[in-house]
């Protein structure tokens, strides 16, 4: 891949959790301005455990966007931002990498400090920035009325999982990160998600002045729909609810594109997660009555083998023919 | 000190605790071949929990040694490896810098790669190896017969500080590591100490292989001894009881020199540590008596300053002296 020649463009990766890491390692090969915004939602895990002990905010999102833009020469770093430990009274199911930011953290007394500390430690080709320094939580109306408090709750549901969900908030409310509305605001291309939409993709959205710099930019803004459901928070969704939920947080006339996977794996690869209430997100006909301002790019999205994920190589190229 | 020529000799350092990285930290700006052995007795605090949690070897002296050869451009690593959590159910007291070496060695399953790493991450320039790899406690008996289990038990006492320590050994029986063995064989300079006498010091002694090797090495051996007493390990030594017992346990024709420090401090510097029932070690008139072949070095070693401490220029300078 060395012998590419990389794009300059500014590109700005919006979301959290495992979809970041994806959509950052799809795009490193041919882009080499490269930030990620991650939401600052989290509240489970390791995460939830510092937050709760430190006061801090939550690190994991933080770290999975580092390790995904981590220097090429650090792959003993990057095993050790990722190791989870499986033993020790207090220890166990912490990420070092979380317990890494948290101690930067309380020695520079400052997470976005901490982050860039975090950052050249990793050798990183790019930024990493929290949407917001705010500290805040998720909360979630169903739609039997019943409220849901925290992004861990939504996430793993408690909650009798077929319910929709009806709106997502943040408590208290919380406002944008200021280097996250300049980056956004000078980006030439925005992309967003995959992830799971109300707990790793909406929360970023919610935070004030997200909607605003989104709209002010002048960057081509990219929606990567998911290939699969959740359960609890995207049951049965097809690939045009997903996109018009995002317009109904994001309001309309923002989005430039959306990107559906169009390729439905096989029944015996489905078999696990239809186990798990998880679903091919079908490219359905809904999606042509959208926006008419969106372009819709339906696509072979599979990545091959057991798992089913986003595949990187493809992921990557596509958004470099679009840019 | 960016300006002075560094010596190439091969100078390796003995012992543990704040004591190897008081000797490092001096001889860096004159030397660039070092190398640290450190101890594997420690069982107390971050590293004793570590210990029991996750059977590993001792991480503490280690991580002490990596700190004082840690790379110059890397304060906020060395900060971060030093950084002890103050909170946090189950991290509260950790050392970062010990759950670092033990994900590391978790990951590459091997304690000296995880060492070697963890080198890597502060570009360290030198190298710090552990004078085993055997799992090995300290025990002492006192003068009344008493057995004392566990490192941290004789370093911290709990029993009556008074009565003067008549051996240590360890338990079960650890031989030397060959790459130790292979840095003292090689070394033309080899320094032991200073440190907590049987707790830093000894315990590398005692390690099978240690005193074989200190006699077959054509290094200068110089040993270092301290400036203040410590309760229930050297209550009222002299200079001369330190030099004595070290012969004790390394055998006779082996020290080729040993420095003490001649510069009483003030009654008003240790009136704090009279307070802990430690004072002064006299640079003593048995001195004189001791082994013939042993050049007894008396010279001010005091830091300036509200701490009684090695100053680290004037050890390092007269070490360059020496060598």
């Amino acid at each position: 891949m060395s012998s590419i020649k990389k794009s300059r463009k500014k590109i700005v990766v919006i979301g959290g959790g495992t979809g970041v890491f994806t959509t950052l390692t799809s795009l490193r090969p041919y882009f080499n301005n490269l930030t990620a915004i991650v939401t600052m939602a989290d509240d489970g895990g390791s995460t939830g455990i510092l937050r709760e002990n430190f006061g801090i905010l939550p690190p994991g999102d933080i770290r999975r966007a580092l390790i995904a833009l981590s220097g090429s020469n650090n792959e003993m770093l990057s095993k050790l931002f990722s190791y989870r430990f499986k033993q020790g009274i207090g220890l166990t199911g912490h990420s070092f990498g979380n317990l890494l930011i948290t101690a930067l953290e309380r020695i520079t007394k400052d997470f976005e400090k901490a982050i860039n500390e975090a950052g050249k430690i990793l050798s990183i080709e790019g930024k990493v920035i929290p949407i917001t320094l705010g500290d805040t939580r998720l909360i979630a109306e169903l739609g039997n009325g019943q409220i849901i408090k925290g992004e861990n709750n939504i996430d793993i549901p408690k909650h009798e999982g077929n319910i929709k969900i009806k709106k997502v908030w943040l408590e208290p409310k919380a406002k944008i990160n200021s280097n996250a509305k300049k980056a956004i605001l000078s980006a030439d291309v925005v992309i967003i998600g995959p992830g799971d939409l109300y707990t790793s993709i909406i929360p970023n959205i919610l935070v004030g002045g997200t909607k605003q710099a989104l709209k002010k930019t002048k960057a081509k803004i990219i929606y990567f729909s998911n290939i699969m459901t959740k359960f609890g928070e995207t049951n049965n969704f097809q690939a045009s609810d997903f996109i018009k939920t995002i317009i109904s947080y994001l309001g309309k006339g923002v989005l430039d594109y959306a990107i559906v996977n169009n390729k439905k794996p096989s029944f015996k690869k489905r078999a696990v997660y239809i186990k798990k209430n998880s679903d091919f997100v079908e490219p359905d006909f809904n999606l042509e009555k959208i926006n008419k301002d969106i372009s819709i790019i339906k696509t072979d999205l599979l990545r091959p083998g057991k798992f089913i994920r986003h595949d990187s190589n493809k992921l990557g190229r596509l958004i470099k023919m679009l840019v």
